[in-house]
């Protein structure tokens, strides 16, 4: 018998749930440390010795190897535990994916990330509607691009890529949930939209939402 | 005769320095486009039709497919030109690579953007101090990590893993040589200073800085 990898990660993370998403699609089975990150549980020192950076999430593997950052975590699993693939064959295909991917790991989710937000707060008395401002301006930036990307190709399916879930779908549905704290008006987005609730349809997307994860408030 | 690829590129741009490197390590051949971002270039039509993001870099192929996001670029060109590798063997090493890699990419040049500094001059009027300020912080609240990262990992050689550049130099370098422009102080990073000057000193990583380049002020 292996020991479970451990996943130390927080409910409402989108990083955290695009990783549990990934974990569900493969059928990976993991356990979960928490971490309240409002309480600043990811920057006390025990956490710090296993991830320096003190983000989650981060990856533990059973001979103690710790894997920090979701996209090399995602890329980890997916040369770990190919089936289901999580990303298509062929380099151009795959460079789709994961440019998707980007878009959203790259372009949105960090300059909306808590630890941004707080510092506006600290740092330029933003108040919680500049806050709101500030993290719908970021996505609409890069969701209108999106919605022409997903509407206009021919590869996109049921999913961003043909008719399985890849992780374009993982890192997007993260997003879409992630919006919902902010009320990002998803009306202009009809194929993002369309994406998203296929993803939701299905139980890996469901387990990984914030509100069946234990550490829910 | 194959036609070359095309890169969409400009010249300070530390994510176009990431994909000059990479090319030039890999010696493959390719032509640059440029586009001024501080004039606003990249958001005209014609390249929003090839990058409906309008950012850069993009890769062309030559039967006109379009790669944005510098890291699908990069595993692309990993995938496609495999020698030399720029991602070790290995599963956890090659995560490893990709966590070095990510923590730059995700966490400190999308929050350093020239998007995001313009943002905010224009949203909260942030003068030049304190722009400056805004960017050395994200760059130390992860340089920090990545110097401990690096310093005490058996894994660390004469570059962030073993003693030939990866992804993760391509990205450190990088961030490094955007660092210049508002004076980042690298006293409390000596392994960071000598796998960077270990990069500086290869030509592929020369040739890829900013002030080599055809559109260099």
């Amino acid at each position: 018998m292996t020991a479970p990898l451990i996943l130390h990660n927080f409910f409402r993370s989108s990083t955290s749930i695009r990783v549990r998403a990934a974990l569900n699609l493969k059928g990976v089975a993991y356990e979960q440390r928490t971490y309240a990150l409002r309480r600043g549980d990811h920057r006390a020192p025990a956490y710090r010795a296993l991830n320096p950076q003190g983000l989650v999430p981060a990856l533990e593997l059973p001979d103690g190897t710790v894997i920090p950052q979701s996209p090399a975590i995602l890329e980890y699993l997916e040369e770990t535990h190919p089936e289901p693939p999580l990303l298509p064959r062929g380099a151009t295909a795959r460079a789709r994916v994961r440019a998707l991917a980007s878009a959203v790991a790259c372009d949105i989710h960090p300059v909306n990330n808590l630890r941004i937000l707080l510092y506006l707060e600290t740092r330029f008395g933003a108040d919680e509607a500049a806050v709101a401002e500030w993290f719908r301006h970021w996505v609409a930036e890069s969701f209108g691009p999106l919605e022409t990307m997903l509407a206009g190709s021919p590869d996109t399916g049921h999913f961003c890529h043909g008719d399985a879930p890849t992780l374009a779908d993982v890192c997007l549905f993260s997003q879409a949930v992630n919006n919902r704290r902010f009320a990002v008006d998803m009306e202009p987005y009809p194929t993002i939209r369309r994406i998203v609730d296929a993803c939701a349809a299905l139980p890996a997307f469901e387990r990984a939402l914030p509100e069946n994860q234990p550490d829910a408030a």
